[in-house]
């Protein structure tokens, strides 16, 4: 099996889906050992450092990639297995941004109100403990809260010859920061371009599910994947399997749209494991359904629909690639 | 310490919060044993029985109640303990009803297409193994899931004269339809009228995050509350502590706008808690929020926030009340 | 013909639809003669009156009414063709109420930040020159804009013995805030309880279309209505009829599901006064529908969906009531 | 004064605003003499011609252009004057797309019905009466509606090296689809890249506001054009001047936050203008402003706030451009 070691130099960071050329060529099956800056670039690593001084209009979320994934062809599915990630520094760091985040005036909820001011919180990272430690600004709180790293963005070139940021996110997955892309899991996306094109980014050493201010603690991280490719089947939208969970994601805005995806899908993909009338799906659907928010601060809000496994038959999606993804993970 | 019990007879049920007397006074401390009919009440028990076809015009959700609580006056903090909830019967039910739901057009996301059409599941429940067994209506499919008992409406009358049915949800609570309303659950009411007025029902045997079809598995439920009263310190939106999690509830439409409600409300009481700079607590609940859905289906939809204790220091909500009530539910 | 002229005195005045004992009983046919009190009661008279520190908490939009009608029974059409509206007195008002508005946080699009200020601006009215007088608060600015009163409320009692805010709007008319509710127009109302009971209040001596701020140049008004009952067809939801246009109401948030349930109401309209299949209807109204926003800042929004007559064939809705009623109001 | 004519071959003919080359490099001051295909490509001219069967995936709206304007940089403006738009084949068409429109299910409003049927209807123009015939589909109505050109996208290459599909409306202009950009218009856009590289396309005989089913009459168009450059005071979104109004566009979901945008625009615009502080143009946008509904239909819905200029003191936008265009326009 082939391993591809990739630490990327600032000039290799990339900030779209869509648009860039290849790092690097791939056979499915690959092993990749990846490392990805923080969303800030790393310019922000003091509580005095605000993104409004320090970060070029729009540069948040620099990728690693992408990657052409060799077969891969529109309608295909890329297999995405996270089979490690680790932080990469001894810190993180969260911030206000000005005009950005669920509880401020933003540039779409526009309003005549001043934003909230930029503020910024250094994570001191504790990897014995697996803690990270928060500090309040003002006072003496502090809180260890455990590590939970996760990528903000996992996605491949879009349709349509179009070219999104890497705030973006959408059917070609993106800037997706759904706590669900931990290690364990399998993400299958739907290529849209030959070698499909996928990078990924915005590491996170912990985050909330909505993402309420706009930034979790964001930080450098070690990525292990193992990419895989299944020809045709290509999901609508993004899809993640788990030990546990079955999980469906949207993104979209208001956040019911992003919600109506993800069930939407799930319905589909119930249908499809265990061959139920799409109305029984709904009707089941309605009564095990997890719906954690992933976000509800970027371009597109995004929420994921989960349905725990362990309540119905075994029937695994995708020809049971996750648990092959597990077991090769397990060899590593 | 008073006890109470009231099995409602048809002619007693309501199906508003505020505009109906109350069914009793009740002193704070006492402990209600109640019965709570079906949303439906009780007239679908067969697979064959639509909605359109035996319920009347928007009468769903019946209502046991409401109760005056003695000394309770606007400003106020009604506190309902739920010590039990147990299925009153041995089957359940769940149906879609003609412009209901998430995944159809309804009376305000209107659109020209035909509603999908109505169809009811009966849900046989085996108290023992406590699951309830979902049968397919095409197909041979059947699963066992897990019984979750849980009070769809918990309310009091509304403020400003307000009458409200028993379908809306807002800030006197009402149709919140979240999985967190279930036994060992402590609600947060504020009082808007002289005795607080409040009313359960619309037991779940089981409900998904977000009642994606718009009705859960509705069933006749046993409820025991413990009921208590706090001056003042009215939260502006219901809250909910259990032995987990602190919890606020916000319902508004968009979905985004049911969020922030619930997300400011958190900021709020994180900071009355521990003394925390709001922007220190917004920071804090970036990182540690989780965010369940109730439902995207009611006259306003709900979303849950929720911080888990054992992350925070330890600082009882309400002068501990909580943990009181838990006391006393531990005693019955 | 019947004439009823009616000046509340301020306990007269109610604040809800629904939940209030009529003023008086009157027949089909009977012209009124109503004085409307503005939407502060009076209260706010100088640029120094704040709203915060002047009205009590939700205290707006007093209404005049509710009246009887006699034989009005539940899906009939309640007809109220307005006749004329004047000022009432030689000043209208406008303010920012802290927390309500378009452009701000409000208690459902709730933020971190402060909610911007309390203003208050007295406009002088120039009857000669029918025109109102805008002075800027801070500055020289000033500039003179042409009258043009209108109705923010027009309503019936609610269905399912609801009773709602006078700042709530719905299937049951209320609070609409269109610029439509003008001199010349004829409201059609679907009837929800026996004598409908219907109110007015909140005159706008002006008003820009999105009532962006969340508050009209409010005034006193001198109203003239005459009244008329069509038994049965009752719309779903608030129509309008003037000498130009067909133009249907809806209520909701989001905005596009406001704007949707107009629309479907304008295809169901178009399909019955034409013959229409409602897909051939759709296609129509692609093409000649005018969108005015109504308010963007109530408790659910209102848009208008406007169809031009004059491009249609002459097929008057309701049987030509707002001809017969133009008639009728050109000889008062 | 330069002129440049350009008739694109099917070759030629874009489907992005951003990732294409320029057809053309422009000094400011040149007329533009364009011929631009209709949304369909002209694949639709016949009823029974469906889109889903005629039209490749995403392919609408081929765009003309993009053009250079030399000098142009990010952060000044370019105006756009259309000095004509004529018809330029005597049928257009309008039809209805599955899962695309207002009042259907959609990719993001997602719901398990059954999309809307597909369906066509060709417009015969006849250019002397200035009308476009409407037939229905099923039984004998027919109307002749007047004339009304306009074009439905006009737009830049996109900030951050995005690429964004002809469907698409944003800061950038694009898919806007608002009456308001008919001949007469002048439209200022916010520079991204070096060049502006702007399009136009998608032309409609006619458009109701709202643009309810999706697709307008859409036909080929001569296009005239006078375009100008402004160093520097790029606006944030679109603008509007013609002889009657200012006009900011706004572009995003939920309806309410597109609306937002172009009211803030508007509010800064007043403020600019008048020396305005900024509560007070908020308040006298509340009572001046009319808000056509441009599409509830693309991928961000766009809303126009426009304000009358003779409400107002005169003080024309951008240094007079408007009239300056117009004055250009009379001489060609």
């Amino acid at each position: 099996m082939d391993t591809f070691e990739f630490v990327p130099s600032p000039a290799q960071l990339s900030w779209t889906f869509g648009g860039v050329k290849a790092i690097s060529r791939l056979r499915p099956g690959t092993t990749l050992r990846l490392w990805t800056e923080d969303a800030f670039s790393g310019l922000l690593h003091k509580n005095s450092h605000l993104p409004g001084e320090r970060i070029r209009h729009g540069r948040f979320n620099p990728q690693t990639g992408p990657f052409h994934v060799e077969g891969a062809e529109p309608g295909d599915t890329l297999v995405l297995h996270i089979a490690g990630l680790t932080p990469a520094r001894d810190w993180g760091v969260s911030t206000l941004v000005a005009g950005f985040g669920g509880l401020t005036s933003t540039d779409r909820t526009a309003t005549l109100q001043d934003p909230l001011p930029e503020r910024t919180w250094i994570y001191q990272v504790d990897p014995k403990a697996e803690t990270i430690r928060f500090e309040a600004a003002a006072g003496e709180f502090a809180v260890d809260l455990p590590l939970a790293p996760m990528l903000g963005t996992v996605g491949v070139a879009p349709q349509g010859a179009e070219v999104r940021s890497s705030l973006a996110a959408g059917a070609h997955g993106g800037n997706l920061d759904t706590p669900e892309m931990r290690a364990g899991a399998t993400c299958y996306l739907g290529v849209n371009v030959d070698g499909a094109l996928f990078s990924v980014g915005d590491g996170h050493y912990r985050q909330g599910e909505g993402e309420s201010c706009g930034t979790a603690v964001e930080g450098a991280m070690n990525v292990t994947l193992v990419v895989d490719l299944i020809k045709g089947a290509a999901p609508a939208w993004p899809r993640i399997e788990n030990d546990e969970y079955l999980i469906t994601l949207g993104s979209a805005r208001p956040l019911e749209d992003a919600w109506r995806v993800s069930q939407v899908q799930m319905v589909n993909w119930l249908s499809e494991l265990h061959g139920l009338d799409r109305l029984d799906a709904y009707q089941l659907l309605s009564q095990i359904s997890r719906t954690p928010l992933a976000n509800v601060v970027d371009t597109d809000y995004t929420v994921a629909t989960k349905v725990p496994k362990a309540l119905l038959p075994d029937r695994p999606g995708y020809g049971g690639a996750h648990r092959r993804m597990r077991e090769i993970a397990a060899r590593l």
